[in-house]
């Protein structure tokens, strides 16, 4: 029988157990929980891999904790804006959107842009524009206003860095962005993927969430697959394609692409990170080369889990 | 001895001679010729290939016949928005911009993100931001002023439609980019490309011409190719990579992993267009799956030759 499974992550980096509280480690766990019950039920229900990594994308953008949708960074300029993308394994259809602002969520009007126009990537006031359109809900700043982003960004404000991290004590080391992969009854996979950037970013800065074959990929022939880290690192090593592409010439199975697109080609460009995927036959994997990755695991196997720490 | 290569393209499309006047073709072969002339007088001095893609690729979009810097196209609000990328196959370093107005050429741009900045996209306004703080050279609204390009644009006004052609005539058919890749005589390898998008785009619509992977992609392992064509497909096929990996893991020639990806991947999901690309050891190679692309080549093996049509 055909094994279906969802697996998503909310970042990596320099992720260690000694800077975490109780309290915010109970609330990423529950972040994590809640995004595999909105995926994993639709899947149960026989819904799609793209309905699945939709919803499951979806919820954890709308966490706070997460860098993604409302708990997005603050750019340079004190405004958050947002990147996504979401593709479909079964027909190699994709849709993305870099720079946005005010959307509520960013992977919803990705998967607008795949659905409802002959475009793959939209950007900035554009994109916001065809939102409109299409009646994708907007908020306004206070709905993505946390004291603790702003504080976040306050202290690196005036300064030319950009922390690609959303926690303050580990600015250089933390990778905000959220994803999902999942492999539904009838064999199709899809993945999909959400940021809200770098903290203090500026020069439109865009990293590899809203770019297919870098941030995100999905082809039911070998895998989907859903990347978080330091995004010029992943769009200069092709990362979610490469993977395709290890499976596909090489032969190699998930885990084993995962790993060689982790921890050789990404390792050999200082690519810090890490990605979670599945295959057709909704074999799952997560795999990561930083101290630690928010990520979860569901499959109709039994497996779940959640976990934070290598 | 080591060979050095450059072959260049001015975009790919329905290109017919009996659409074509003789003045035009001259127009279009002596843009190619002056090109060449420009990308490969740097190689013959010894200089590298990221300085003979540089240097072609902003003759070309110093032609006001092809659809890049002073030749964009009208964008739906009467704005010309201009994309281009690098990739230095040597260090796998890469820039990259998207929707950028008033630069005159945004291959130096994205050149100058490569090298003066921590990122690899850069996008809008906030890239001329940043060109502006480099001394980026910008030019007014007439510069980019063609009264051909006008008529096309106004023909198309209104309307939800978007051409990728810079051809009134054959709009629905012609993708204009340009691009260049090329080797030099210490075996290094490096690609470039860009374009004023499509006629009357909106949304903040943007293609392959600015995405690693997919218009562009270098590395001396493997290959430097730029890509010119229906960019949503180029995009979604991960087009440039694919080249790459079909060499590094299937251990095709150049020539027939462009074959490959232009004959049979493309071809599967409609993405009609084209590529130029270079090798490590100085072969070169042009392949498109439509009816014409402007393209050019030179080597220090003596070849060297200028084509539009089959």
């Amino acid at each position: 029988m055909q094994q279906y499974t969802i697996t998503i992550h909310g970042g990596a980096g320099t992720i260690l157990k000694e800077d975490m509280t109780p309290e915010l480690e109970t609330g990423y766990k529950q972040g994590l929980e809640d995004a595999l019950n909105a995926g994993f039920s639709l899947l149960e229900k026989g819904g799609s891999a793209l309905e699945a990594v939709l919803a499951a994308t979806r919820s954890l953008e709308d966490c706070i904790l997460f860098n993604a949708g409302r708990g997005s960074v603050f750019a340079n300029d004190g405004s958050q804006e947002m990147d996504a993308s979401i593709m479909d394994g079964k027909t190699l259809m994709a849709g993305a959107v870099a720079a946005v602002r005010h959307i509520r969520n960013p992977v919803e009007l990705a998967y607008t842009v795949m659905t409802k126009s002959q475009h793959v990537l939209l950007i900035g006031k554009g994109a916001e524009d065809f939102a409109a359109l299409h009646g994708i809900r907007t908020e306004p700043d206070e709905y993505f206003f946390s004291p603790f982003r702003y504080e976040q960004w306050k202290k690196m404000q005036g300064t030319n860095e950009a922390a690609l991290d959303h926690n303050v004590k580990l600015v250089d080391k933390k990778f905000g962005t959220v994803g999902a992969a999942a492999c539904d009854r009838y064999g199709n996979i899809a993945a999909a993927t959400s940021t809200g950037g770098m903290t203090n970013k500026q020069w439109g800065r865009v990293g590899d969430s809203s770019i297919i074959g870098a941030g995100t990929y999905a082809n039911n022939k070998t895998c989907a697959i859903s990347c978080t880290g330091h995004g010029e690192m992943f769009i200069r090593a092709v990362t979610a394609y490469d993977v395709s592409c290890l499976m596909e010439y090489k032969d190699l199975s998930l885990q084993e692409a995962m790993e060689v697109v982790v921890h050789d080609k990404l390792m050999k460009i200082d690519g810090e990170g890490g990605m979670v995927g599945v295959d057709a036959k909704g074999n799952a994997a997560m795999v990561f080369n930083s101290e630690g990755m928010y990520r979860g695991i569901r499959s109709s196997s039994g497996i779940s889990d959640t976990k934070i720490y290598k």
